[in-house]
């Protein structure tokens, strides 16, 4: 197969669509859009997101040592976008989409109560690697409404609707069909 | 919204499915599927990767210092599972699922001809979490098979047929229709 070569770039896909929580100096709560992240230990369950050091979260996350995690579903794709559009510094964001902004009980952070899946993270490393800080959280609780729970108690996909944004195109996609289950398809192999 | 509490526990939805590619001691090419990982950074642009240590992909990430990831279409789905399921330390998984390992000319690292969109990488940075351990790699290079990059020379989602893993129901599922454009549907906010 021939391949093209594209250059040095972030392409890759899915990417997240994680919905950053925290509080800014004067206790007001923000959220950011951030699609460099994903998980990176499973023990302790950490997960990682990075930021741009000009980002009003990054300090919130700095003074806090704390921030959630909150995975819109479908019907709040354009919220989420606005997230990553709109400044903490200059906006509140809360206050203009009408979500609402739950006091986590474990960490210093607040998450998106309209949205179903949330994680709630204690800030445990900082690693500089450029233009981007990526920050490590333990992750201490993952919290999802009744609604999107199968009947083995885990969150369904299928009830979430999550998104994955897709860098190159910048768009987002709804995390669809289930394909097969893993760990299994691949033994036929 | 009451929101049922989970636990601490590694469930976000998406993670992707990246097939990490690497060479052993005596060159033979490996591929494993690893879902703990993620783009943490633009400039340089760099993609992460959180490896057990005892996998064979390791000690080659290690050795090397470099590895790709192929991004496999849905139509691989069952070699991408066998990717996470068999081990390198004891099978030969390019021989089993017939794909082709293609040497970098970049890295020394090898990636998969039949799987569409591929990463190379240098490894940065190694950074111990705890039963995982996270590698940075700088992306040196991105490429596209021709038959999925759009008219603008940016790879298609919908050509890809990426997929995205589900921690929790353990489910591959399709990355699926456009829901709209990033940085564009917040606006109307």
């Amino acid at each position: 197969m021939t391949k093209k070569s594209l250059g040095a770039e972030t392409t890759v896909y899915p990417t997240p669509v994680f919905i950053v929580g925290s509080y800014g100096k004067d206790g007001k709560a923000n959220a950011m859009n951030a699609a460099w992240g994903g998980i990176c230990c499973s023990e302790p369950p950490c997960v990682a997101v990075s930021l741009r050091k000009a980002r009003f979260t990054y300090e919130n996350i700095v003074n806090r040592k704390a921030f959630t995690i909150s995975i819109p579903s479908v019907a709040h794709a354009k919220e989420a976008d606005y997230f990553g559009i709109a400044s903490g510094w200059k906006e509140n964001k809360f206050a203009k989409t009408g979500l609402t902004p739950v006091r986590s009980e474990l960490v210093d952070a607040p998450y998106i109560d309209e949205f179903p899946l949330v994680l709630e993270c204690k800030l445990l490393h900082t690693f500089e690697l450029g233009v981007h800080t990526q920050f490590v959280g333990e992750i201490v609780d993952v919290k999802a409404d009744e609604s999107v729970l199968d009947g083995n108690g885990v969150p369904s996909v299928e009830r979430i609707g999550p998104l994955a944004f897709a860098p190159g195109p910048n768009t987002y996609h709804l995390v669809g069909r289930c394909v097969g289950k893993a760990f299994s398809i691949g033994r036929e192999l």
